[in-house]
């Protein structure tokens, strides 16, 4: 059986862990801090150590490279991000990234010469504390001069941390590279949910990312008085609104699961205890893991809105907002990863994203796929983050018997 | 037939209607404002050009008073107010002081000695601009120092105002009156509603002004990922809170009508697209004329919230706010309007009212009623208020005669 040096991959971890430790034992590492800057820092240093090639694009990603013998042969990426959201944890984005390098050593130390060189990569800013997904959009050419400009982090902030990486608006929209040089993109990830502790899977293999649709929904009646007003006359736009968010929790748990939708914040006005509310405008948000449901979820829903309007005789605005297109992921690079998990005779199954990662921007662009290991109670973005260290050593296992059968290594 | 002289009722109210006059031919006079003096000055010259007895007592409220020959009668009041909310109509108020004036200079013309002395009474701040039901709480003994600490305009304004009026918190809380000296209390006032209008009817007897019990109602879940919490496993503060409104409006209206039921603001936490409502805070207010069927509305509601809450698995805090307990009218009252009414071949019905007004003060201490007369498209606190001219002869005949019918003149 194809393994990994489990104490070295868990060696690293630790290591890792201590690079913007917070007091609880979590990690901080938003892009472009001085932590992030010490993670990178150790990054090159190790593919130094370790030998390997190392490189650094116009968007600052960092990449480790093992060459193929065949100085044509195209490359498989592995990647993952070393920032983190701010008192974050010590796996999200961190064990992807020492899965890759941990993966590289193996093959090293075995002689192996693959038909493709293997390149793991640490993108930049994946958690949106500036922009989000940086460096993957940046190579993929999804970054343009419009999401430079209006990054959600403020521009005064993301100049402030492209210059600490000595990079340029230029550099960065020149970092793309072409689709034919890659066979595909791997990237293994902690799950930030329970489904597979609470089903005893070691594995889940993502069939997707799910899309994201967002819309503000506003409902019109007439603001009244809350005792002359009979119940019968009432316009309340509240009614329809209510009406809208218990409707749509039951045609989404019915009829598209495991699609989720969520009513986040809801307006009213005029907002008095003894006022009937004369609008409503409630926020919006649905994710499923293929287009054509989010087609047919966003008709189901906007009908929904539609009668929940009618009954109460009340206007109804639908303004559509963001649109995340659900990134499904490639059969060859899932298919790998099955046969590289039954070699180790672990449990997988296929399970959505409902997270955004890199994979996310990389799965339109070359052949994609990423999988999950178990969270501990499904806690992420927080100290208290978990996981076990054999689900640390399988995540490394299957990268390298998954990179195995893509290389077709009996 | 007994009835008024209409065309002095009618020219007394355009004259009214000039003092604090809007350029939409509304009328502003809040409490304790100029407009408001000027009102109260119109009412005292008034009343000695009439030729009746002219009181004004500790809280400012201002009489007109016509004896009756027997020195130990006691005395009916008739009232309502000439302040009105900023910005407000002409009928509302003043409609019901105009016609006890007119009542007055009629029986006195007709020079009838009854059995009780008449005093028709302006009451200070009844629309709450500072207070609120300020004059007729001093005569009943329901203002208290702790009312007059935190009224609800705020304390400099209620002094100022008092300065003014040239009343102080002493005279104020010495206002009160024995009760032994009355045998009711009436009041005509527009319905600011459209049932009389609805159904073609003249008179609307108000069997009870409704109570009023409001609520906050606090709904715990746990905020969560909006992607990657499945739905089944979420506990949505707002799919309990939606789920309250939507059961409590079918309760109130399938088994507590004509009661009212409002929520008229939601408050969400976390208040953001992307996470799952942690927390759902909403206020309510349920409205009904009887005490015994407020507490079953409350009890349903409040059993529902519950059963929302659980349903969800939600905490539940219900935090009890304003409770105004309904006052409905003295039968013996009632009957002397509708006796009235009968006399003058009007059609009359007994109804709720579902906005509070002075009658609400004085019913739990002596015997009270109050009736309306149609407001055109129910409007009221608002320039486009308007009673037809008729209609407002109605509210003046009908207490004519209901006076007649107390004093048992045939």
């Amino acid at each position: 059986m194809d393994k990994i040096n489990q104490s070295r991959l868990l060696g690293n971890l630790s290591i890792l862990a201590k690079i913007g430790r917070t007091p609880d034992n979590g990690v901080s590492r938003p892009a472009f801090s001085a932590a992030d800057l010490a993670g990178r820092k150790w990054f090159e240093d190790y593919v130094s150590k370790a030998g390997f090639e190392y490189q650094i694009d116009g968007a600052a990603n960092q990449s480790a490279i093992l060459r193929s013998s065949n100085p044509s042969a195209k490359t498989l990426l592995i990647g993952s991000h070393l920032d983190s959201v701010p008192n974050g944890g010590q796996y999200d984005g961190s064990l992807g990234i020492l899965v890759g390098l941990e993966v590289m050593e193996t093959l090293k130390k075995r002689g192996e010469d693959l038909p493709f060189h293997i390149e793991v990569i640490n993108f930049t800013d994946e958690e949106g504390q500036v922009l989000g997904e940086f460096g993957s959009m940046a190579i993929t050419g999804e970054l343009t001069k419009e999401k430079l400009h209006s990054p959600r982090g403020g521009v005064a902030r993301l100049r402030d941390g492209m210059e600490r990486l000595e990079i340029t608006e230029e550099s960065a929209l020149n970092a793309i590279r072409p689709q034919e040089r890659f066979i595909g993109y791997l990237e293994v990830h902690i799950e930030q949910g329970k489904r597979l502790e609470e089903n005893g899977i070691d594995i889940g293999v993502v069939s997707s990312i799910v899309g994201n649709r967002s819309a503000r929904l506003i409902f019109t009646g007439q603001a009244a008085h809350a005792g002359t007003t009979p119940m019968a006359q009432r316009r309340d736009a509240l009614w329809g609104c209510v009406e809208f968010v218990n409707q749509g929790r039951q045609l989404v748990m019915e009829q598209f699961t495991p699609g989720v939708f969520n009513v986040g914040s809801i307006d009213i006005k005029p907002n008095a205890f003894n006022i009937v509310p004369g609008k409503a405008t409630l926020n919006l948000e649905f994710r499923h893991g293929t287009e054509a449901i989010l087609d047919q979820m966003q008709a189901g829903l906007y009908g929904l809105a539609q009668e929940s309007a009618s009954k109460y005789g009340l206007e109804l605005e639908i303004v559509p907002a963001d649109v995340i297109r659900a990134a499904p992921s490639a059969e060859i690079m899932m298919s790998a990863i099955e046969q590289g998990a039954t070699r180790l005779d672990l449990k997988h199954r296929r399970m959505l994203s409902f997270a955004g990662h890199d994979t996310q921007t990389m799965a339109p662009y070359i052949p994609s796929a990423m999988y999950f290991v178990p969270s501990v109670d499904g806690i992420s973005h927080n100290p208290k983050e978990y996981t076990h260290p054999q689900d640390c050593v399988n995540a490394g296992d299957v990268m390298l018997n998954t990179v195995l059968v893509l290389a077709g290594v009996a």
